[in-house]
């Protein structure tokens, strides 16, 4: 699914340029190493001359897609982004409860931040990159664009935490602004700390997720 | 406290150089200033000249305390540290049952980020640059040791929460690993989107600081 987003936004970017699955292929791989030198060394702290080292790869492959270092990172940051929504929503669509599409949505973005360590982070880094005033205009541009869609993300589970509350499965009292921002910062932090072990298999993170989201979810119900 | 903190820190380090109440009152300030220019700039986007102009002072007058920027950034962090962890000891000492303790200790933690933003954002901030390899083997040592004491921080609630298992007060069933570290970062997230309204009350900080433990206690017992 992670690909398909790619996939889909490169397509209609290089539309009849070129062989679209080796170009696709080529942008997955330059992203993947690009989040990998952004989550070790920081937006500040990594070249593109790390990444295309890492890479193995010359600068000009680099620069054939993207403009700059700030692009690279943004791109990284709204693929990250397109991986959250993608998991959330599809879990959103599923039905049920409030209650049961939350601890759903929560458990998906808990695996997400596991499976994508590395963009997740990266989108974390964004996070913090907007609170500060030392960013340039055309930078301050991309990154509200990207903060609309972190804001969309976080509206998901005001309204899905809303029809909880309406169909009862979720606590009336419980504040909804307070209590989303704590959920999503619950899991947000994993970022800092998660790092998946060498033996991890899939099982042991899906059920990392349901714990963690099973937390978050029993404090609204 | 807060301001005690500093005291008993200075004074021993400067312990006969100075009238010392001139002295804190003077680092205060600029331990002040530097929080809100780290806060609002980065760490990267901060220069001395920016905390001297904020001071209305001479760079001259911060580099009588301190050698650069960055111990001026660590000595911001470890105010940051000190005032979280003299809160939530104050409030494990009070003493009760675990989940009585750990309500109590979550809810100074968000008061705590609430009542010192700038500095715990800046705290937050240092996280992140632990993180990043991209740092001097002389800013690692000191982050080691500024990490150090955030692991004592998070011993803090481990202990509690093994306190309240034991007692029946907390859910035995709970991850204590994923739970405490669920918590804190549901509070620590608080950097990225609290800031205090103009007339933000003494009373709806402390409202609020309620909620927010509330919510993530009800989720481990």
């Amino acid at each position: 699914m992670a690909n398909e987003g790619i996939h889909r936004e490169w397509a209609s970017r290089i539309r009849g340029h070129e062989e679209s699955g080796h170009l696709v292929e080529s942008v997955v791989e330059i992203l993947d190493c690009a989040a990998l030198c952004f989550t070790e060394m920081g937006f500040q702290g990594t070249s593109i001359d790390d990444v295309a080292r890492r890479l193995g790869a010359t600068k000009g492959r680099i620069y054939h897609y993207f403009r700059s270092k700030t692009d690279l990172f943004f791109e990284v940051h709204r693929e990250g982004m397109t991986r959250l929504m993608d998991a959330v929503t599809a879990a959103m669509d599923a039905g049920g409860t409030g209650r049961e599409k939350l601890q759903r949505m929560v458990e998906a973005h808990a695996l997400t931040m596991m499976q994508n360590v590395a963009y997740e982070a990266v989108v974390v880094q964004g996070v913090h990159l907007h609170r500060l005033s030392a960013t340039t205009p055309e930078q301050r541009v991309i990154l509200n664009e990207l903060m609309d869609v972190r804001h969309q993300f976080e509206q998901l589970f005001v309204q899905v935490f809303h029809e909880g509350q309406a169909d009862g499965s979720v606590r009336e009292t419980a504040d909804t602004s307070l209590a989303v921002k704590g959920i999503l910062g619950a899991v947000n932090w994993m970022a800092i700390w998660y790092r998946p072990r060498a033996d991890e298999s899939p099982e042991t993170q899906k059920a990392m997720a349901v714990e963690v989201a099973g937390l978050q979810i029993k404090g609204v119900t």
